[in-house]
């Protein structure tokens, strides 16, 4: 018999290749597989709800994975923290149902991006955990931006081209720009159904460059209008997004 | 003709083998030294206010260079972040006197110890910087040991014994314990004129015995006295330790 577990994972980003596995690089996927492969003395397949890409954190990623009987949430999760390296946690477990996979029961995903406007933003303290801009952003036309956003897209302008996606619709339910509690930058704040890859990178690397003065507020609308004569603007970097949450309905648990 | 400088520096000590240069080894001193190898075409010196360990961190740590009179302490600080990696950071560059070597010149040092009491401290955000202790302190019992600290006395007790130094006396201008603002555990800051290898680090390890109620209050008096009978506790992790600041007097500066 066996029993499906869902992890809540917290890693910081800027020592993995990424999360999935990959054959001679450090993943999150990697490092939790070997942890399992050593508690159940068997092979152990993680699902995530998102794949990050190399440099990108998490603070709620869930992951799910089947185990045998024997565990339960809290003995799972005390094992795995022994086992895992420092830079990844194991925050919570939960039992989930038969057949649960953390990626397909997911309903939703929220991302957080972490802008730093002011010099102290280049401490080795800082900008291992946010993008380090080091300039001020004009707070109105990131609003502007971002309220393009709500509701159903296609994002394809905003995708890496090689994605396998079968299709690059997405329904966003809230991106919001907000003043850092700290007043050292801003936050973006995006929930949606689904995100491809590099979506929220090139989102919010678009939006800085027209909240930088770069680029007029229209470029957002035509990108998002599949406008083929404009492009977004390059990738924000890996070190400012974060990964916080995965939502599961609740018949999920078990 | 050559212009001296202290360049104050901040570092994340997590990817650093310490301060000092080492044949092999990662470390700060070799990271600045190579920098202002490339910037001046020639081998430059760096001298630290102290040497810190592998994993201490540095929030203000005194540097001082001697480097061609061409550079200016704008240009020197542009130029030495351009060249550093992204853990190793020139916060500010001062023009300072002919001869003015960092640490024979700093009249005090500052350090600080930051801990977490709640469960979150073991956060791959936070751990790298905190020691990660997860269990309630006695404040008042730190007080109390705290207590001990100010004034001159020998610290033997609290070094490593191979310390190459010809006496281990250090005069205390302060040492507390406060509540950390954000409610999650305790900071220990301590200043004095100089500090022997280890002795913050065993001093806090010491005193967070005593606030756990593992060990009385009158062994931090005992170890102060050089009772033979008395050993320090285990020193605490680097991650916790910062290195705040070295005091130079006014007529230092150019």
């Amino acid at each position: 018999m066996a029993r499906t577990f869902l992890v809540t994972l917290h890693y910081d980003g800027g020592g993995f290749a990424g999360w999935q596995r990959q054959v001679e690089e450090r993943t999150v996927q990697g490092e939790v597989e070997r942890a399992l492969l050593r508690l159940c003395a068997q092979p152990v397949r993680v699902h995530a709800a998102g794949r990050t890409d190399a440099g990108v954190h998490a603070a709620g990623m869930g992951a799910s994975c089947t185990v045998p009987d024997r565990w339960n949430p809290a003995a799972l999760r005390r094992a795995l923290n022994a086992l895992l390296p420092e830079d990844c946690r194991a925050m919570d477990v939960r039992e989930v149902r038969n057949g649960f996979h953390a990626r397909k029961g997911a309903r939703g995903r929220r991302y957080r991006y972490v802008i730093g406007s002011d010099e102290a933003a280049f401490s080795p303290f800082r900008r291992r955990y946010e993008w380090a801009l080091g300039l001020p952003l004009d707070a109105g036309a990131l609003a502007a931006a971002a309220g393009c956003l709500e509701g159903e897209h296609d994002f394809h302008g905003f995708s890496v081209r090689s994605s396998p996606r079968a299709h690059s619709r997405c329904r966003i339910r809230s991106g919001t720009w907000t003043e850092r509690p700290d007043g050292c930058g801003q936050l973006f704040e995006i929930a949606a159904d689904r995100f491809l890859h590099h979506m929220v990178r090139m989102l919010v690397g678009t939006m800085v460059d027209i909240g930088l003065g770069r680029r007029p507020l229209s470029d957002m609308q035509r990108l998002l209008a599949l406008d083929p004569e404009v492009r977004t603007s390059p990738p924000a970097p890996p070190e400012g997004l974060f990964f916080v949450a995965a939502e599961y309905p609740p018949e999920c648990f078990a």
